[in-house]
């Protein structure tokens, strides 16, 4: 039985609810489509992020790995089809969870500029929109722990040369986040839609079960 | 027992399920705060629409009148503080559900031009970003079938001197009407989050019970 | 010869330049199609606005007023439809120019809800549409000092029955202003190109000269 | 005299006039701090594109290649930090302008994911700011020709070893663009506004002229 390894954050900042972690602890432990989901929540700090997932990564021995985050401003989930290897918190003046700042900087010195993800996204996002639930395929994941993080996964996957499709899912504000005078005006999505479109979207994920090992690099083109 | 009468409507042109038939639905029945909610589902037509809400009145003879519309585009439940006297479909490439067409014509030629809600929408509008929905005052309605709506039973109310304090409330797209090709980018907001709000709302002019009556024409100043 | 009273403000808080006083600058004492304009600068204060205006309608003796602000976060030149009797700086966090603050207050006590423009704006959009430049009729201008203004002097002129059209136009932020860290994102219009705009829309209002005077309460209809 | 290599594009698809090929005409043979600007106007066309420009590399041999682009909907003028190696022109409905289209497949086939640009962006964009005009670091420059001529030049410049700094910069919708009615709503920008942007963003290039051939790659870091 394929198991699904499913990663969100908690609190971010001033950010008091983080959808992804609501919506990976409401995932966790359901079957979909014949696979097991099992959630963890990885610390929303530069590098440990990465450690972290890495070592979820070795417990649970997934088949397929999805990060999740949140993208305030966004309306629709967003399933990342690119990860780069640059870091530029400034832009947002925002810091990780423990203060780290970094601009301009790279992830791996010596890595590649981007990965693509090897999830089929665009089968994940058409099925996400049959099941009613607003998604798009996205050309970048920003420049925070997001991307740094779908970044130093996707690349500690190939150098391992693990046979596991990774990528990254973006979920816009919570309601209660964008009801913050702070953030009016943004567009929100409920636990309970975000729940719906990550389900069909791992369902769709499990179709393509022969393609899961062979040949992942060309999955986003599915 | 206070009695509010909750309107809403179906389809509407190419969209094919609409918020505020739903949330009104929904709530159907429901007793918040003391009162009693009645649900109508008035026919999306100039003119019609306010007979069907002037019988509907009459019929369950409500303290309270809120209607409810669909404002695409919008991410938050918007509370709209004013009606205007002026017609203009043809602006949003739109007819009614009849193929009725206004552009720049009044819905009472020798009307003023025109009304203020007489909902303490400060209030209510507090009240549901308290709940955790992303709400907010609205200054127009726009100019299709809900304004024409607003305007002609503040208009009918005012004339007949009903003791019933009226406004209308704006939902934004339903996540599987945002989710179609032709919306994707516009916000959504789920039917739940939308029915949390609405009741938070309705409970707030409940809360100002005691200036139901009088002075109507200020209460969207409370 | 047709006299065209033009008014604008000169800073407004926090925003250093206002697009209302350069163009209304920029086209002080240009001909257009047979008519003269004569530019004011207005205080960007409550009350003191329309006494301002009030004087310069005394001394001036236009035929037509036009009214320009910045409505900082619209990308087009937008044609207002109508004023309203309320003011609300408080929903934008913003004072006038002299720290003035009204919440849900009434700029006439006991005037009308609102006024519409007298100006031919479905006309005037077209042509600066046709001239080139983004423009749309909008259906509210806000409820800060430009609202209060424009309804301040259609009341007047209604009051004291002067045989002169009026109305409002919004221009988007100017580029220096929408280049600020605090503003980054919004769109903005240079100096150039409203003067464009309001030039091929105060050309189609003197096309409609033979209307300039009766009837007037109809103008927003031609 | 350094050389300044700056291309653009006419016509694409439904839009009539492009500000890429207008600001880079009106560049064409200025001297900016020192440096002359030399315009050339490519075939927004998949693969040609590419040739065309390797061929004005070839024949104008410039220090520094900037090439510009559209981005509807975009406010500012956003300076792009990465190309990637793969096309989908079908998401935004186009084709290019020979009916070429393509989907999820890649500019190089054996090519890396990305290339970072090596233009000194950060300054750039600090410059056109401080030149009072809207100006951003954007992470993506899309999936379509733009994005794919981008990523086709910087890989020749590695692949053949030039000392030439290279990069891509997107304007905004024209006004007259903006105001055609399929584009209501988008913000836009005048070819002046752009060219001051232009001119200030190619002038901070200059300020790093000892950085201009060493190191190249982390030129955007400066």
């Amino acid at each position: 039985m394929p198991r699904v390894l499913l990663t969100g954050f908690d609190t971010f900042g001033a950010i008091p609810v983080n959808p992804a972690g609501k919506v990976a602890r409401s995932l966790d432990g359901k079957k979909i489509n014949g696979a097991t989901v099992i959630a963890r929540i990885a610390p929303g700090v530069f590098f440990k992020s990465i450690d972290f997932v890495k070592s979820a990564i070795s417990e649970v021995k997934p088949d397929i790995v999805i990060m999740l985050g949140e993208y305030g401003g966004r309306s629709m989930i967003s399933v990342e089809r690119i990860a780069n290897n640059l870091n530029d918190s400034t832009r947002y003046g925002l810091t990780d969870n423990e203060g780290g700042s970094m601009q301009d900087r790279l992830t791996v010195p010596d890595g590649p500029v981007g990965y693509f993800t090897t999830l089929p996204i665009r089968a994940m996002v058409k099925a996400m929109r049959k099941a009613g639930i607003p998604a798009d395929i996205s050309d970048t994941p920003g420049t925070f722990v997001c991307n740094h993080l779908m970044y130093g996964i996707l690349h500690y996957i190939t150098i391992a040369d693990l046979p596991i499709r990774a990528g990254w899912i973006h979920l816009p504000h919570l309601p209660s986040v964008a009801a913050m005078e702070s953030n009016l005006g943004a567009p929100s999505m409920s636990v309970e839609t975000a729940v719906t479109g990550l389900s069909a979207g791992i369902e769709s994920i499990l179709n393509h079960k022969e393609d899961i090992l062979d040949p992942i690099a060309s999955a986003w083109q599915i």
